[in-house]
C-alpha cells in the first residue's frame, strides 16, 4: 500500500484519533487553487498529456534539481537545452533514470506528492523502484491516452472549484478566452503578474513597455500613461476572472514617492538611464502603486519576495529560467514594507498577501505585522517550505501572534497539475495534525477545531481571494 | 469546563504522567514577578476596577491589535483617541464586540490567559461566545465590586510574593511611597527605567534632562553631573525596593568610550547637536555606564532590544504609544554587546539579563554568550514569544548550550494584572512538559527534573533578581 | 542505571518500537570519524592518559566554559594560564569542583556524552554527584593506568574504522609518520588545514609563508609559487592518508579573481600592505583556489564559517585560544559562495562540505544550494548544534529540500577522545528517532528507513569523504 490512511498524523493514539475526525470532516471539500502556475492551454485545448515523463518529470524542477544535485545531467532527463541541442527524448529512458534515483526523494514532499499521484490517479499500489519502472510507465502511459485523463476530466476529478493560472501583463489571455468560449463549466481564472513591465531588470523591459503601450493604447512613454496601462490590463484580467495580482520581487522593498518624483524616476527607468538603486526604487514604488490600484479595483495583491533567481549563470545560459537554481535569501519586511504600509496598510478593504522564503521572518516580522495591519494577510508556506515540516513550522510560528484568520489557507503554487490533489491533501492533513495537537493539549476545543479545519481547507482562501 | 487539568502537557501518556507529577510539585509555589508593567497606583489606592472591559480589553494591546487586524476600529473598543475625540464608552458594548471576535484568538496565548482568568478568578465554566457575553459581563462586573476583587486582595489571592513595576527615571514613586506608608504587607517594588533620560530620541529628552537635574540636585549640563544624577536616582529607586534596571533600546548596541570622548558626546547630545549616529552611540555608551553602576550598586540590569516602536505613524498620531504597533526586528548581539562585555562581561558579581524578540539569536548568539560570560543571563521568551510554542522553542534552543542555570525563570512582563497567574501557570506547565520530555527520553533523571522545575518556577528568578 | 537503552527515542510506544529496531540494525557499525581534532601524538606514543581531570575536564571547552559562566575561575579548573602563572594542578581537586557543578549540565549534550563515557568506558553506574566524586575519580584513575585504556586500545575498543586528525599546513606530520612506522593497524589519517598560510590575519602569517616556502622548496614570494606550495603540501598530506581539507574562515565569502588580479592581491598580502578588505578578499579567493585543487587531487573540501574566535580579548590574553569564547555569528551563503560556485559548483567530481553555526541557513540557504549544486554537500550540525535538539532541527530543516543523500553523515569534530563513541551514539539514536517518526507518520517505509539509517551512520560518510 502506497498510502496509509493515517499518513502525516502524529503517532500518539489520542492525537491521531482527533486528527482523523477533523480530517474526515474536510477531506472532501472542493479544492480552491487561488495561486498556481498550470498552463491554461491544457484546459483550453484539452489534449491528452504526452507521456508519463513529459507529464511528471521533465517540467518539475523539484525533481530534476534533486537528480542534478547527485550528478545526473539535465540533458539525460529530457530537459530542453536553451540552444536547442539534443537531449534525451525517449520518455521511457527518462523514466528509468528517474526510477533509479527515486530513493533520493526519501523524506521529501516530492515523494509524498508522487506516491499520492501514483496511488490515487493511476491506481498503482507499489512503490516505484527500478524493477517495476517499466510496468508503472506503461500503466500511466496507457491511462494518459484515455479521455478521462485529459486536463478537463482531471480538473473535475480533482474536485477543483476554481484554479488560478498566472499570466504576464502582456499576455493576450487567448487560452482563457478559448476556455470561456468553449462552454466548459470548469472555473479557470487568471492572475495579473506584471513583473515584465514593472522590473527594469526583466529581460526586454523596454520593448515590453512599448508593447504594453500598444496593447492598451496608453502612452507608456510617461508615468501617468504607464499607470493607466496597468489599470486597463488589470480590468482586462478581471474580465477573465482574475481576483488577484502577483509580484515576484527580489526583496520586499516598497517606496512611496511623491507623484512628481515617481514620474522622474519612471523617465530615468524608461530611457535606460536608471542605475541599480533607481531600478530597485522603481520596483519598490510599483508595489505601492499596485496596492493603490488594488484598493480601487479590489484585486488581492500577492507579494513573493526573496528568491535569487537563476543563481548559476552557466545553467541559465544552458537551460534557461526555472531550472531549480532559484535560491532563497534573507528577507526583511519590517523596514521594507513601511512605505507601503504607511500609505495603505490601515485599509480594511485592501488585502495584501505576504509570502516568504525566509522562515525566520514568521514569528519575528510577518505574524506581528499581519496581527495588526488590517490590509495584511500571511500567505501559506511557500515553495521550499511547502512541505510537512515547513507547514508545521508555519503554524507553530505564526498562530500565536497572528491567529488563524490572518492567514489565507493553502496555495499549491504549482506547474505540476497532477500533484494538486496531493498537495492540498498534505496541507489538510498537516493542519489537522496541528489542530489535533492543540485539542489534545487542551488549547482548543474539538468543536472549534472542526471550524478552524474547515476554514484552513476552504473558507479562508475563499474569503481572502474573493473567490 | 474551560480548563483541563492536563492542559499544555504532551498527549503521550508517559510524558503526561511525568509532567503532572512535576507540575504538582511546583504549581503552588509563590509567584515572583520581577519584571512587569502593572500600575502601582492600583496597589496604592486599592480602588475597585471599573468594569470588565476597562479591566480586560481596553488596556490590553494583545487583544485590540488582533481585533484591529480584522477590521475592528480601536474607537469601537474604547481605546482613547489621542485628540480626546469620542470613542465607545459603554463597557457592555465593548464587551459584546469582543465576544463576537473571541474566535480570532483560537490558538493564541491570549485565549489561554483569558480562559484561565475567566475560570479561576471569575468562576466561569463556559467558553465566551456572543450568546453568553452579557451573562459573563454581568458576572465579572458584579465580582469586581466586591472587596475581595480589589487590587490588594487579588495580589494576595494570586500568591504573589513580590511584584516589580517599572518607573521612569523622573517618576516620584509617590504610589510606591503610599504603598509603603499604608502598612499593607504586599511586596511591590519598582525598577529603574531611564529611557527618557538616556535616549536622545525620546520625546522631550532635553526637558527631561533639565528635570533630571532638578530632582537630583545634580548638574545635568555636563557628563559627570549627569552620571551622578543616575547614581542618585538608582539609590532612590533602591530605597523603594528596586533590585533591577530596565533598558528598552532599539538595538543591543553598546560602546565603551574613553571618559573624555563620552563627555564630548554628551555635550553634543545635551545641546541638540548630535546626529543620528551620535544619538545611537550615546545610547550604546549608556548601556555600558549603567552596567558599571550595576557593578557598584548591585542592581540587576535588563536589556530589551529589538522592537520597532510605533511602526505606524498614523496610529501613533491617532492613539499614542503602546497600541500594538511595535514590531520586532532582526537583532544582533555578538558584535553589539562586545564593548560592554569587554568592559564588564567577566564580572561574576554583575548580572545582565538579555531579552530578545529575534528567536534566531537564541541558539546562535544568546546561549553561546550566556554560556560563557559570567555577567550574562538569558531572560525568558519575551512579548510575542511569551507563548507555549515560544517558550518551548526557547528551551529547545538555549538549554543545550547555556543549560538552565544561565536563564532567570519567568517574567510575566504585563500590564494585564488579572492575567498574571495565568501567565505563570502557562510557563510552569510548558517547562514541566519540556522537562517531562527530557525525562521520558532518558536525558534527565526524574529527581533532577523536580529540582529544575522548582528552579524554573521560583529559584532562578529569586536568585537572579536578588529578591 | 546511567544509561537507558531507549534514551533519545520518542516516548510514543509505536515510534519508540520503530526507533529501537532501526537502531539495533546500525548500533554496532564501525565508527567513521572523518573530521576531528584528537591529538595524533596519543596514537603515536600510546602513553597512558595522566588522570581523569586531565583527560576529561581540562581540555574540554564545553565543560569549562559552562563552569566559567557560573563564576568558576579557569585557574581553579587547571586550565593553563598564558603567562605560565600557577593554576590548580591537583587532578582530584579539579574533579571535585567539577562534580559540585555537574548539575549545570542538565539538559546539555555534555551530560549525555559524559554519562555515556562513565557508564560504557569506566563501568560507573551512578550519576556523578559531590558525594561519589572521589570514588569515581579513583575508579577512572585506576583504569587509566591499565594497558587496555591506552589510546590505541581505546581506538580499537571504540570500533573506529578510521579517524582523521587535523593538522596545519606547516605540520611535519611526525606523529602520523610514527604511527605509520609503528606497524599498528589503526587507521589514523590527517586533514589539510591551511588557515595559518591562507589567512593574512593569522598570527605570524608572514613567517608562516616563509616557512611554507622552506619546507616545500617553492617560492612563496609570488603567487604561482605559493599555489605550488599548497599543491605540494596537499600531496604530502595525502601520502599520510588525508582525504580532505578543512577551512575555518570567519565568513563563507569566496572570490574568483583573474589570475593576474589574484597575483597582485597576493603581493599586497605578502608584503603586509593589504588592508582589511584585501585580506578578506584573499581568504575568499583562496577558497576558490582550494576548490580547484580539490578538483585536481580529489581531496574533499570542508568549509566551516561563522565563528567569531576569541570574542573576549582579556580571556585570549589570559588563557590563549580555544577557551570557550568562540561565538557563532550570522552567516550568509547564497551571495558569499556564488563566485566559487560559478567557478566549480557544477562539477560532480568535486565534493565541498558546508558547515554552519547559523541554523537559519539550513532551510533557507544550505538545503536549497546543496539540493541542486552537484559539488555541494551539507556537513552535520556542528559545534554548538551538535546536540539532540540541534541534530533534530538539522534533519527537519534540510531533509525536505536536500534529502538525505546531500548530507554526509556524522562528524564528531572533537578533541575529547573518550567522548567519541558517545557522540556517534547520540547521532545514531537521534537519526533513528527522526526516521522512526517518518515511518510512524507513513512518510517513509520501514525497509527504506533501515537503508537510510545505515547510510546516515556509515555509508554517507564513507562515500562523501572517500574513506
Amino acid at each position: 500500500m502506497l498510502l496509509d490512511e493515517d499518513r502525516l498524523f502524529d503517532a500518539d493514539p489520542k492525537a491521531r484519533a482527533v486528527a482523523r475526525v477533523l480530517y474526515a470532516g474536510i477531506k472532501d471539500l472542493p479544492l480552491l487553487s487561488p495561486h498556481g502556475h498550470t498552463d491554461p492551454r491544457w484546459y483550453a485545448e484539452n489534449q491528452a498529456f504526452r507521456d508519463p515523463s513529459r507529464l511528471l518529470i521533465v517540467p518539475d524542477h523539484y525533481i530534476f534539481r534533486m537528480l542534478f544535485s547527485q550528478g545526473v545531467r539535465l540533458e539525460d532527463l529530457g530537459v530542453p537545452a536553451a540552444d536547442g541541442s539534443s537531449v534525451e527524448t525517449d520518455g521511457r529512458t527518462i523514466w528509468r533514470r528517474f526510477a533509479e534515483h527515486y530513493y533520493l526523494f526519501r523524506g521529501t514532499p516530492t515523494r509524498l506528492w508522487l506516491d499520492h499521484t501514483f496511488a490515487t490517479l493511476f491506481g498503482i499500489g507499489e512503490r516505484l523502484v527500478p524493477r517495476n519502472a517499466d510496468a508503472i510507465y506503461d500503466r500511466i502511459a496507457e491511462l494518459l491516452q484515455r479521455d478521462d485523463y485529459r486536463p478537463r476530466a482531471l480538473f473535475e476529478r480533482f474536485n477543483l472549484e476554481v484554479i488560478a493560472t498566472t499570466e504576464g501583463a502582456l499576455d493576450d489571455l487567448k487560452w482563457h478566452a478559448m476556455i470561456r468560449d468553449s462552454g466548459w463549466k470548469g472555473r479557470v481564472v487568471t492572475a495579473y503578474r506584471p513583473d515584465s513591465v514593472v522590473d527594469p531588470d526583466f529581460e526586454g523591459f523596454s520593448d515590453n513597455l512599448d508593447k504594453f503601450g500598444e496593447i492598451t493604447g496608453c502612452n507608456t512613454g510617461h508615468w501617468p500613461g504607464y499607470l493607466d496601462a496597468h489599470r486597463q490590463r488589470r480590468a482586462f484580467f478581471k474580465s477573465f476572472g482574475a481576483t488577484s495580482t502577483d509580484h515576484g520581487h527580489p526583496t520586499a522593498e516598497t517606496a512611496n514617492l511623491l507623484p512628481k518624483e515617481a514620474g522622474m524616476l519612471f523617465d530615468k527607468v524608461r530611457t535606460g538611464k536608471a542605475d541599480a538603486a533607481d531600478r530597485a526604487l522603481f520596483r519598490a514604488q510599483m508595489l505601492t502603486e499596485m496596492a493603490r490600484m488594488s484598493l480601487d479595483d479590489g484585486l488581492v495583491m500577492q507579494i513573493h519576495p526573496g528568491s535569487w533567481r537563476n543563481h548559476s549563470p552557466a545553467m541559465l545560459h544552458g537551460f534557461g529560467r526555472d531550472k531549480g537554481f532559484d535560491i532563497p535569501t534573507r528577507t526583511d519586511y519590517v523596514d521594507a514594507l513601511k512605505p507601503l504600509l504607511d500609505a495603505v496598510g490601515l485599509e480594511p478593504g485592501l488585502t495584501i498577501v505576504l509570502f516568504t522564503l525566509d522562515e525566520t521572518s514568521y514569528a519575528r516580522e510577518l505574524a506581528p505585522l499581519a496581527g495588526v495591519y488590517p490590509a495584511l494577510r500571511l500567505g501559506p508556506p511557500w515553495w521550499f517550505h511547502d512541505s510537512p515540516e515547513g507547514m508545521r513550522r508555519f503554524r507553530e510560528m505564526t498562530t500565536e501572534t497572528a491567529g488563524f484568520h490572518n492567514t489565507v489557507g493553502f496555495n499549491d503554487d504549482t506547474r505540476a497539475f497532477p500533484s494538486i490533489p496531493a498537495r492540498h491533501d498534505v496541507a489538510r492533513r498537516v493542519d489537522c495534525a496541528f489542530l489535533a495537537r492543540l485539542v489534545t493539549e487542551h488549547r482548543l476545543g474539538e468543536d472549534e477545531a472542526h471550524e478552524v479545519a474547515h476554514d484552513l481547507a476552504y473558507g479562508l482562501a475563499k474569503r481572502a481571494y474573493r473567490l
